[in-house]
């Protein structure tokens, strides 16, 4: 009976979240929040008007601090006193530069989205967030970790690295602080997802990435609290694929 | 012989290694540019000025990607042909947040000085780095090391611990992206020292910290590209002080 609000939803990995959250039965998932910027997708209005409220669509613009108050506010109406037990972090964006750092010009703009909103929108929700289960997710990435660096060179998102890596020394000064309060902070990659965002060549349909990070998702609590995991796919457990990516269901050294 | 570029020279730590730097023997050390945004303090004019042209001082403002430039384009006057052979990114800002990540409001800000700075800076002067030693220098801290968050929490300096884990990971594209080309990219951790950004509570005096930092610049080479290193001060090496830092001469961990 646990409520869900997930940023990013209006498409790919934020999308499908939402659509495998709302088909797990009402003992598990009492109620998703949909955040998203701007106008729904059809999918997710019709998820929506099918889901008996138990999909509720939010407007929330992440890297608008303003914007963050304001739909923790209409999130706090409808939960009607109840707290909001899961935060999932997972809008965010991703640079193109074919020749790497060279010519890279947005790494303010990325680093926006992908860590100053993230600030914000946990900043705003903190206090429904301490009347539930207390979880937040941020998604972030394995191309982000010191420890994979090796792996993924040349890289044509150096921003998208370099803020992740960010994302993730952000998340862990959160868990640290917000420890004794009985908070978890786990950051999860999601994997290489076949989305806007991750282009058709990668490794995994959205729905693997999806059903993958749920898994984890669901069984996190305080003994995870500042760790930073990777999906389990079967058939991955090994490096493979044209970046060795690697989908082993194991903690991720930062 | 070699030439030497430090930004943020105007006080502090980047004064000091100007400072240092200038007193070595002109064998060791042909020439220093001392790059600072704004009006010299006096000590640094008369620096300048006894110095027979050794120190000469740059206007750079390393937030604004054309004052990068401009510098740039003034230095390779005046080394009349000749390559830069160290770059020493050392200009940055550090938050105060007594409460933490609660009224964090700078992360933007200070990501652009700490991260994007040094991206404009580096950007600017490969050119000229690639005709002398291809050295550059980043000068990190241990408080952005994910292997040293235990040690540190609480942080009142939230954005700058995010931010410097940033740019550590910043070098280390960099490190990957010119390897091929014998750059060498290495963050130095300079110690917590006693300037304005580490106030007068912190374990060394500035002297110190630039002489160590220095030791470890003038014998680094492509053995250390894209790693992380600690300054060495007797007595130092195991933990020890208010925050339990070391200052043992290794390689950190990132």
């Amino acid at each position: 009976m646990a409520s869900y609000l997930v940023t990013g939803a209006s498409r790919g990995l934020g999308l499908e979240l939402v659509t495998q959250l709302a088909a797990k039965p009402v003992t598990e998932v009492r109620i998703v929040f949909a955040a998203a910027r701007s106008s729904n997708p059809q999918k997710l209005e019709e998820l929506a008007a099918a889901s008996n409220g138990r999909v509720q669509l939010v407007r929330l613009d992440v890297g608008v601090k303003e914007s963050a108050q304001e739909a923790a506010n209409e999130v706090e109406k409808k939960l009607q006193g109840e707290g909001l037990d899961y935060l999932i972090n997972n809008a965010g964006v991703m640079d193109y530069h074919p020749n790497g750092l060279e010519g890279m010009d947005t790494l303010d703009e990325v680093f926006h989205t992908n860590v100053t909103a993230v600030h914000y929108v946990t900043q705003a929700f903190l206090p429904l967030l301490r009347k539930g289960k207390k979880i937040v997710i941020n998604i972030s990435t394995t191309l982000g970790a010191f420890s994979k660096v090796h792996i993924y060179q040349p890289m044509p998102s150096p921003a998208y690295t370099v803020t992740k890596a960010a994302l993730n020394m952000l998340g862990l000064q959160y868990a640290y602080k917000y420890k004794d309060e009985g908070f978890t902070f786990l950051a999860i990659s999601p994997g290489w997802l076949r989305t806007d965002l991750g282009s058709q060549y990668a490794d995994l349909p959205v729905e693997v990435g999806a059903e993958k990070t749920l898994d984890i998702i669901q069984r996190a609590g305080p003994e995870v609290n500042g760790k930073f995991w990777n999906i389990q796919v079967d058939g991955w457990e090994e490096p493979r694929g044209q970046n060795k990516n690697q989908y082993d269901g194991k903690e991720v050294a930062w």
